[in-house]
């Protein structure tokens, strides 16, 4: 099951708020069609939402006239703020249509082939993202125990990024080399996508899920039922602060109590430099039809006031360790950090 | 909105599976549609069970033949059996099935008129039961700031009691008191009592209040937008530990870690000396539909595994101060606890 397939005249994206009932595909042939999928999250994971907005930034180079290269180049900038302006919390986003900008004004420079040039440099964005989380999987497993009970939240697998996933990247890598894996889904109100998302990704695999409701993660701690949390992130900051979905800081601030290790799985481009802490960065707030119905089924008293936070922000002093595509990353994280970006490895 | 009414042949419970979306009493007539009430949380929150399950041995007397007083108690005995089968953790259900069975014996002894007594002590616990929880209400006003937003979890207000509520108690003795109150309900996954039953009973009253997911809670905490938590108990071991909604203890975590005032409000006969810890306390585990599924609708993958405990243990460590009928209990809990059943005040 592919999170997303380009077929050069089109992105076909899984529709993610269809699943577990409905495998469906959304056909996008426009960059405007792309911003619409991923504003109402029938794709979502920072890295998927990344390269899926290569893609509509490729779409949208494949219709344009790019006779005169100067305004091609403003027309693609101007594609860029709008699909910069869906969501804005994962980083991963920014970082994909700056570099397809980058791209392109290289491409404009030199003058080479825009199209051509634009639509492989999505591929690429696709293809390394694949590769990262297989990295990130490899080194992921060397923390993970034999025989291991591992708690995750919302969804960091294949269906969060361009495939293999990070969290569960490094769940798959682990129960691939042969471990006793059984992992415990938080179902990750309101959108349920540990419910929904995780746990029928990791049954396709057969790999042992437990799905529990969200406030239920304490309990299982405390009973000392969970050797390990991993978790996907949304964005980094320089100081190793996480922002990641909405529940996350929670399960940081119980794995914390319990001494449960806390690990972050997440690839190089999830990390923003620019910003010194985690309180900096933005976080969404969603509409409040997202808590009080569920199916066009209300959960809640017509008229309630509701407050939607869809993320929060896990201070690095709660984190055991980033696991990266580059290695594990343990505390101080700025240096580690800051590492990633000069290309050694760790 | 009564949640339990009696009406000499029959006690009408407010079906709180039906809430929000529907006022409806159920009609129980007998003990055992009490007892299916019960089980089927048509009527939940340990004080309330407690009456509810006082009102069914009512019943039971009322249909007996008394003319032989012995016969009369050991089928009372029975009934009583039956009604704690219903479910395990809060102790307020066995107490007042034991209260009821006391009461009994003494009136078999007394030659006193057996179905008249019943019937009275069962008035007498309900009207305790509103009685106590104004009580906590009045002490537990002392702790809330004139300008307050407060945390609370599933729900422990009118309609987990005879009437006025534990927490909720306090909230509406704050807010009568003209304190400037706002509300954060937790919407409190699976059955959703935060959303459906608390958001619902403080509108109803006209104090604000907001609803939020369960895994937003320790967003707020962080923030600094929560000033004060209070949850109510289904059982409080000697040592002060408190057995109450799953998600509580996650939410006392995460009040300490952020320093927030964390206070549990419940009448003594919430409090089971005979447990020197919470560690004692059965948990129940509920079936995995509640967690799958929503009014009908699968919100999981089909055939998905499910680990569904209905409650949690907060470590007394974690507790502010207990809030009962007979003032404030402060750490350490275990001196507080026994004076409760010596009638000394605070």
């Amino acid at each position: 099951m592919e999170t997303m397939c380009w077929y050069e005249d089109r992105l076909e994206l899984l529709d993610q708020t269809k699943l577990p009932h409905e495998v469906v595909y959304v056909k996008c042939f426009t960059a405007e069609d792309v911003a619409r999928a991923i504003k109402t999250m029938q794709v979502r994971g920072a890295p998927a939402i990344g390269a899926s907005a290569a893609f509509g930034m490729a779409l949208a180079a494949l219709k344009e006239d790019d006779a005169d290269r100067q305004k091609f180049l403003a027309r693609m900038e101007e594609v860029g703020r709008h699909l910069a302006a869906t969501r804005p919390t994962a980083v991963n986003l920014f970082w994909a249509i700056e570099r397809m900008l980058a791209k392109t004004r290289e491409l404009v420079q030199s003058g080479a082939d825009l199209k051509e040039g634009i639509v492989q440099e999505a591929l690429a964005i696709y293809r390394e993202d694949i590769e990262m989380n297989k990295r990130i999987g490899h080194y992921g497993n060397e923390v993970v125990p034999a025989k291991a009970n591992i708690l995750t939240h919302c969804n960091a697998g294949a269906l969060a990024t361009a495939g293999y996933g990070t969290a569960l990247g490094v769940i798959r890598a682990a129960h691939a080399a042969g471990k006793d894996i059984h992992v415990y889904a938080d179902e990750t109100r309101p959108l349920l996508q540990g419910a929904r998302l995780t746990a029928w990704e990791l049954m396709q695999d057969n790999i042992p899920v437990t799905l529990i409701t969200d406030n239920m993660a304490g309990y299982l701690m405390r009973k000392g039922m969970i050797d390990l949390v991993v978790v996907g992130a949304d964005r980094i900051a320089a100081n190793g602060d996480v922002a990641n979905k909405i529940g996350t800081y929670t399960v940081a601030v119980l794995a914390k109590a319990n001494r449960v290790p806390f690990y972050v799985a997440a690839p190089g481009s999830t990390v923003d430099l620019t910003l010194v802490n985690g309180d900096l960065i933005p976080i969404e707030e969603r509409g409040h039809e997202e808590v009080i119905s569920l199916y066009g089924q209300g959960v809640a008293p017509q008229g309630v006031k509701v407050f939607n936070p869809a993320f929060d922000v896990t201070p690095h002093e709660l984190i055991t360790g980033i696991i990266t595509d580059k290695g594990i990353i343990r505390p101080p994280f700025v240096e580690g950090l800051k590492k990633l970006f000069t290309g050694e490895e760790e």
